[in-house]
């Protein structure tokens, strides 16, 4: 028996103590007291532990099926959708005049944290729809978003992304699903998509397909990309509900994990599709709600490690097995329990130090985009476009290989899909590939990111941890064990920055060799940032005589294992990164 | 569709160019004359690739099914499992009195290379058996080996080691299965097991279960303990199978993964049972064969990556997908293989430089343990005793790892069972855990096989690399980018041993707390050293005027690869470690 408690307390304590989202001088972040978002998270944890969590294995066994065209999702879906429905969980952070209750991004992404480690296959229906509910609300008409929005914002219908091709996901100038443009405006959709997420099912009434497609005129490769909106059910001029559409399921994959989200091969035949935005413009409206939805996705990467760390904390109590090395704990039993022995201490620390620094990246990320959408600035959002990659791809990696440890402590029974343990590798696989694969993010972040904007929020990003760690200098809990190892990384960064900067242009090989090393050495300095400042507003929480001593206690704890144990690692990546192009490139195609 | 080519090449550089097998003043090896082991790895890739990996991803889909008490193999099991009964491949490295070849471990571990990558799940079967057999073998009476070990050699009959308990996996000293003495001396045995691996099937007449039980007077713990043959089917005086025995299986377990092996509920119920070897001694006739089965799971973590490699290869070759930075390779497709760019080069060089070194590395533990049983060598055995844990932990955690990169290689279709990718990652999990979980074997490095014998085999493996060095400080191929980062792994995990022995007596915890990175970077010198002596060989190859050119500069570049990529994690490992216990154990247990 698996089981999820939402973290509602480290959520609080990231929001209010580090961030103080309250005293924020963004817009809408006024509302963040911390009695009402106390109330949402609880309200939030209820659901995911009451009615998504224990559907999570349901999903996994049976799967979405398809018969004569439908989709059905599995045993309890349907409810349970409903209930967010009724919650209204899906409009957070969507405008008010569509039904929303327009708070902050951060507050979507806390949120979609708990419902993600609920049930995450059953959270992907509502977050497929989230994002493209966004694609809409940057690029479509006016009528295009009151015939819509509505309907998506209340789930009455879900959205869909579908960018992929047989022969086609990076690399989306490949393309060949064609638009033909319609005397009425409109346009026939023709092509094939797949590996479509909640693609078809049995959750709402209608599924608003955005659709990459080629209409004429555009020229070659990705230049030549439109975004369409091609609905499942043709939506009358009053919005109400026509004939089908030619839009049909080929085909629910067979997955890894996953399994009760339907991953649909869509087949468009002649299918009526709506321009949004500018033709021949698609994929830069792709690229406008792509930050938000990586940040999204290396949410899922901590979310899938927190709820398995949440069953391996439990087993690691429960299970009783050897002596503690110093002396048995447990006298009265037959053995102690799993959690005395040093290696099964480091492995949840392991876990437990990350998810809590991935936390607070995230939301501290969130609050960036917010900072950006809500208040124009420039500087957050040059910020957040740079650590996106860092976000999804550092995560999303870390979050798969925590859900391998926390399945390690289960020994045998791990590996037993009754212990649930296996779902959430299987579960958390995914998030490393889709949205851009981790490749292509440490891709997008070396080649692309760190010399946008001419280095500048490179160049922030250093002087932001450069600037903490001078302002604090004095502070007696930072010095002890956190200001030194955020100096090594930051620096050890700064010297595989300047190295692809020295080498990169005359060999571009040489930085794009070391990118993935650098992703992830950025994440660590990330990662050892957050945690310096939870142990600053710890530290000043003890100071201030708080009430809860072993929860700040137990933050500079966890934090100073983070920076003893994660940290090292961006020795190693540097070192791996000034090797340079050469061992990696060395061997001619067929001596592989 | 995937595919496995036995990497034949390879197999043999390590026997004859790096072992210089042929040579070795060891009994046995004057047989391993090249034209005879290539001729076997050969016919073992035939039999691996057309007879076994078609019948994987089968395997993988159907599963193995409880029907009224009798469990069934995946369609093509049973014809396969004749094939390797009339090739008489189990008893390749078995005594020629019982049916077998009697040809060197080192053989039995190559073979056993090629039909694991083939299908894994599969050749459990034969595994589980070969590994009873050297049970018996070490401590049967004559009577009993006369018994069984004809029908095992041949697999006419299959066998099976039962130590875990729904209550104790790596505490056998907690286990409840009880032993009854009988007058006629023997016993009723009577518990359950769990996760007996190949525990039943339709694959042969009869399943010889070798079990862990409790007979009377041998007191609390694993000395109360001794190992027992319980047949499936009661096998008459005269060798030929009488009524069943209280033998049944209570339930097939799904798994993570090896769905084509059966691991099973294996019930005693009242089963006669017979001892082996002495009375309360029965960990320690386990122990006997336990470096050898480890070997042979460390074996498993390579040859998962070794086929996952092969495809995702293939794949890297085939898939357009972008184009090269420096200009396309491609110019006339409409996109560049994916294995132009430097991260998909990364990835794969990862996987081919650890699979390779691996490879060396089991097959030079494979000939230690010759050493050992057929020279009677103590050295060699202290060296494989305490190289074992790296082996196995080592090599599976990095070996799983490599699957879940060749996967990445195929971005979405990596995740779709299609592809056949998911399956290695699900697969190769289990070897993480079975045989010894590998926080324990890490455990057993350095709690144990550190120490062992005054620590005279740590020192001897220390003053070999030394030696190694010294004795190749003026090869110029080894200069270049082999000797410096192999003084400074094996420097670097000099000083983390001397950490363990400076603060491990006051506080075993400091120890313990880094036993998993001390594998981890045990196993990196490893493989650098592995490395090196491959490099040695190579250069000495071109020096000579090699035909195959080509084949050993992509060895030398391979290598440096390792050397320059991944050796670079012993100082991460070694930075962790002199953290100490602080950071590890500083939690109570209720603050996780």
């Amino acid at each position: 028996m698996t089981r999820y408690i939402a973290p509602v307390k480290d959520m609080q304590f990231i929001l209010h103590d580090v961030l103080k989202a309250n005293g924020l001088d963004i817009p809408g972040y006024d509302e963040l007291e911390p009695e009402f978002t106390n109330a949402i998270f609880e309200e939030a944890g209820k659901l995911a532990t009451e009615v998504l969590e224990p559907l999570n294995a349901i999903g996994d066994t049976e799967g979405c099926r398809l018969e004569n065209g439908v989709v059905y999702t599995p045993t309890g879906f349907k409810d349970a959708f409903e209930k967010v429905k009724e919650g209204g969980w899906n409009g957070l952070d969507l405008p008010e005049e569509f039904g929303g209750q327009n708070l902050p991004y951060v507050m979507g992404i806390s949120v979609g944290e708990v419902l993600m480690s609920g049930n995450m296959a059953f959270n992907m229906y509502q977050g497929l729809t989230h994002g493209a509910i966004n694609a809409l609300l940057a690029h479509a008409t006016p009528e295009q978003k009151a015939t819509y929005l509505p309907k998506m914002v209340s789930l009455e219908w879900t959205g869909t992304m579908n960018l992929t091709e047989p022969h086609c996901g990076t690399d989306l100038g490949l393309i060949r699903t064609k638009a033909v443009p319609q005397d009425d405006g409109s346009y026939k959709i023709t092509g094939q998509k797949i590996f479509i997420s909640a693609g078809d099912h049995d959750l709402a009434e209608n599924v608003i397909h955005l659709v990459l497609a080629k209409a004429p005129g555009g020229g070659e490769g990705t230049k030549g990309i439109s975004l369409f909106i091609v609905p499942k059910i043709n939506v009358k001029e009053d919005g109400s509900l026509g004939a089908s559409n030619g839009v049909s399921v080929g085909k629910v994959e067979e997955k890894m994990g996953i399994h009760g989200n339907a991953t649909c091969v869509m087949n468009f035949d002649e299918a009526n599709g709506y321009l949004v935005g500018e033709l021949h413009k698609g994929m830069r409206a792709m690229f406008v709600m792509m930050n938000e939805a990586r940040v999204g996705v290396g949410l899922q990467g901590y979310a899938m490690a927190e709820i398995a760390y949440q069953n391996a904390v439990d087993y690691a109590r429960d299970r009783l097995q050897g002596r503690a090395v110093t002396g048995a704990e447990n006298p009265e039993g037959p053995a102690d329990p799993l959690i005395v022995h040093p290696d099964i201490r480091r492995n949840l620390m392991d876990q437990k130090s990350f998810i809590e620094g991935a936390r607070a990246f995230t939301y501290w990320g969130a609050h960036l985009l917010d900072r950006g959408h809500r208040l124009g600035d420039k500087e957050a959002e040059g910020l957040i476009s740079l650590l996106t990659p860092v976000i999804k791809g550092f995560q999303t990696d870390k979050g798969f290989e925590m859900t391998v440890q926390a399945q390690q402590i289960y020994g045998g029974h791990g590996y037993i899909e009754e212990s649930g343990m296996s779902q959430y590798v299987r579960d958390a696989r995914i998030a490393m590939i889709y949205e851009g694969a981790n490749g292509v993010q440490a891709l997008d972040l070396v080649g692309r990111k760190l010399a946008a904007d001419g280095g500048k929020p490179a160049m922030a990003f250093f002087e932001m941890i450069k600037g903490f760690i001078k302002e604090n200098e004095g502070n007696e809990a930072l010095k002890d064990g956190f200001l030194e190892p955020l100096k090594a990384g930051s620096k050890d960064l700064q010297a595989a920055m300047m190295y692809f900067m020295q080498n990169g242009m005359k060999n571009p090989n040489a930085a794009l060799a070391g990118s993935t090393d650098f992703m992830h050495m950025f994440g660590h300095v990330c990662l050892g940032y957050m945690w310096a400042l939870m142990a600053k507003a710890s530290s000043e929480a003890l100071e201030n005589g708080t009430s809860d001593v072993k929860f700040h206690e137990t933050k500079l704890k966890t934090g100073r294992y983070y920076m003893a144990r994660h940290l090292p690692a961006t020795g190693m990546h540097l070192a791996r990164i000034m090797s340079g192009a050469e061992p990696v490139m060395a061997l001619d195609e067929d001596q592989f």
